[in-house]
């Protein structure tokens, strides 16, 4: 196993099943990560120490998801100079909080936030920043986004050709 | 001057128009305070430790305030077991992601949220935590709920003897 | 059975689900209580003796809770100097109605609002409140956020040594 | 002066520039009616027994407004059998809080709430509860409404006269 | 049966669920009223010439109730001079387009609002406005209101006899 | 079969149960149409050609239909000149994104945007529009308002005659 | 003059600094129009006709501009089967009460909105929907929207040429 | 001058004020950019081909900004594999629509949402990434954030010193 370059921190392990999302995108692309469920309000030391070595440790990107008034992000953010990108958790009994909580940081400690639940497309997005200076990675990245674009075309053909109304009940 | 029970901290010295009626409101009980403009986010060490220690300074109740994402309630609390009361500020071009950054803490860290901008209430609250054990703020606190009592019906009594035309025309 | 120090008092017995969670909190902590479900829209007179009297009967704080046009937290406040701490109740077919009709207290009246359906929350402020003047409960309350910040550190160790996705199955 | 039927209570005498819409539109109608600046924060007691005794003294219909968490008319409506239109008090750095602090009243204890600031609205509405038994007010209330449609057909006209450039111009 | 005084009409016979709510407690008062299921966007004439004429056949009160962009209270009102109540229909997929359709009628035209799906609050206005000039039926919301308020009482009396934990498990 | 006149276009394949409305619609009145799910963001440069080459194909509307940040509708309308009408597609788990990443074009770029899910909406429009210059289709178009319109009052008086109860039992 | 083919109507004369602009669009593309100023609350009937007839006097599409509970569009577009294209109209003081008054029209009867305000893009819809039968039309619309595009590239070639200082003093 | 990384894009000039907060930091760290005001509805081929060649000239990052149904960024990211940070431009007659229409993008093709306005913080986020392989920049980068923490402190040293009477008059 390579040199873990990814951190994926949520503020509670029950956040998992999002978070997951990133992990498995990362792993899509051979990128080594590591996975800490660690809360800022419970364990407000265990995170500031963990934001404040990451860097030491070789981490270049930290990917940050929690739900409610989330804090987490934010308060790494405040104890790294690594890129931070927040992912907002949104569970059915939930409004925007946690977005509220990360999108109006105040001028002086960036965040980049995701969508909500957006796993997949932090991960993407740690991709983009890391394959500006990993040839190889980029290539990886560019195919994924050719396959992507090409699975649109198939499915867009199948329709064509069997018609909606046979395509929808195959949704179904 | 006495020993300072209750401390108010503010994100940025330029909420200090909000949170200035806190502290004046406690002056008009006499209750002593200390005041900073400390940063969750650019100085976090310094609030984390200054939250740590209020404690031990005898400090009784945190009054914390911030806009934006505003993650200084949450991060004080994260760090004491006093009572934190939080107001979240609104500035004329926010929508209340303060609020919501504040109201929805997760179960075990508790956080009291005052009004936007409710500096003032924020102040009575804590007076009305002291009063508990303090029978002289508590009388006080009385008559301050008395008099206030009494203004309204002052008003009122005005209202009726000149006629609203003649009362509006004195409030413009 | 010790004095009661703190008064539950919710909106409807409907909303029993959500404040029976402070309840049995402040159980936790050996802390009396009593609990009332009284309507400050149907029985409006009742609520405002109770809420008027709790001082006389030594209780030192009130837990109020109750759900859409949410008034009873502010009728108590109107009639009580004791510190009054809101649980805006919120039904999956609510939006924050609860929660706008508790925040914005005028100045003069203040009210602590919780979470909405914050029950342990609420809980955990009041024994915050009354620490202040209890060693002994200060202690305990400083074991639980202890026991919580460990339990999320072993939580996370779990994690890794189980690995994401073996987490995951288990907590499905 | 007749006796007077309907009731005005606003929350605070700074209401009164909303609130002075409803008593201006009364008198237009030839309605007697009592005014009054209550807070059912500051001064509960005395707004009860207003709202307990409004019917003896003859009032038929209450208009209440309130902004912030109101809860004024909830509280009146609490006190009386009367029918209680609500107007929710909206200044410029309010979001709709007395709208939801009014408009999702219990089932039990029913509550007309009126348009945000809508003093002559709820006036009218009252106009139109009265004349259900008083003939002469019908005509009345029928006249306004047909001169109020006027006014619309001799606008228009105008503005197709003039043209919408010379009318534009006429507004500035 | 006696004359009809209320009159029910909703947009749709989808509505009937909310609206039968209305229907089913004037019955409880013994209040005779109508009922239909008639569009103002899709047979807008028959919704016109139906609150013209409900004046003259007797009507007293209008009870109006439909959901997303929801114009017939609206229209209804547009077309009488009797006092219409609004019930915004909302759909667990709704927001509250219905409650804005409603709560921000032009001054002129009186619209009271009731809560969204309120059908029970709705008749208890009519009800209140109906016995401004009805003793008997005054007397029947008096004991109506008196029953609901002992009702109160006794379940707050028995979660204090039972407990609260004996008393959760009977709800479930 | 006829010549396409109208494209129905969507973000994701996954959106055709909405879309499918529209276009069970369009023959109901026998338009003939096209149909493709095709995404702005996956297939940027696909999109484009699609939208420059309607109008040439004989296209004369686009119902363009896309969920969250949909820029779907808005890159059709950036290379084309026919109307566009949009189609925010809003799952339960959305909030109104897809409604503002809509609603909101800047002046020079039209965007007609019908209602959430309104696939059925947006092809009456399509009827409308094509009517314009079709008296067989305005003639069909006239026929089904009016079935429409007589459906209302066949239900209506079918409540009547039922009576609520039992038209209540027949929904269930 | 040309046949008036588009009508532009508005719930009130105060709403005319909108609505003009898309009348002066209108004029850029020689397109004829009337305009009106009439209430669907206060002069329904008047609309009601007006709507009904506007087909026979040769009208083609109807652009419909109010505010608050805006029920005019919706209330034309009953009343006739051209296309009804809705421009929400929103002051400062206003919230998007007009747009969710337009936005849920129920399935039957089919409502184009525009953006709030915008009454330039309702005009521009309205260029395309004639166009589709009007080359010359087209052509100029195709005119329109080229100069629209290079003006942006212009502006951008200022931009680079004389730096974004010197653009932004420019711009005071 | 060096070689330009990053880029920065905006819908339309009169977005400049916002965006070029984002130039004056990416100067204040030395780092080239170019900027462009380019709209993805109005020069939809011209953003696409700049989006597309992007990376070929140089560029490491861009930063989009646009207001109202924001499309730009979305746009450029759907033509690149760079990472894209996104500003949502939001005006005082605006709501939050730019926002929702970044925030979320579909999975796929990722986009790092800023803080509305935000153009320091998207600055500062592609200072953060640009210092993963540039050790100068991360030391320039560090000195900013310390001194960034001073002075917070200094300021709250400053306002112990003088009082908050005091440095409230300064403030003034």
């Amino acid at each position: 196993m390579g040199k873990k370059v990814v951190s994926i921190i949520m503020g509670s392990a029950s956040d998992l099943d999002i978070m997951s999302e990133a992990a498995s995108t990362l792993e899509d692309f051979g990128i080594d990560y590591e996975m800490h469920a660690l809360s800022a309000h419970r364990t407000p030391d265990v995170v500031s120490t963990y934001a404040k070595e990451a860097n030491k440790r070789g981490i270049k990107i930290i990917i940050a998801g929690a739900g409610g008034s989330a804090h987490l992000a934010g308060v790494v953010a405040a104890h790294t100079t690594l890129p931070v990108l927040s992912i907002p958790v949104k569970r059915p009994d939930h409004d925007h909080e946690a977005l509220w909580s990360n999108i109006k940081m105040p001028p002086g400690i960036p965040l980049a936030t995701m969508p909500e639940n957006g796993g997949k497309n932090a991960a993407l997005l740690a991709v983009e920043i890391l394959s500006l200076n990993d040839a190889k990675l980029a290539k990886k990245y560019d195919d994924f986004r050719q396959k992507q674009h090409d699975k649109v075309l198939l499915s867009d053909k199948e329709l064509s050709n069997v018609g909606w109304k046979q395509f929808l009940k195959g949704q179904k």
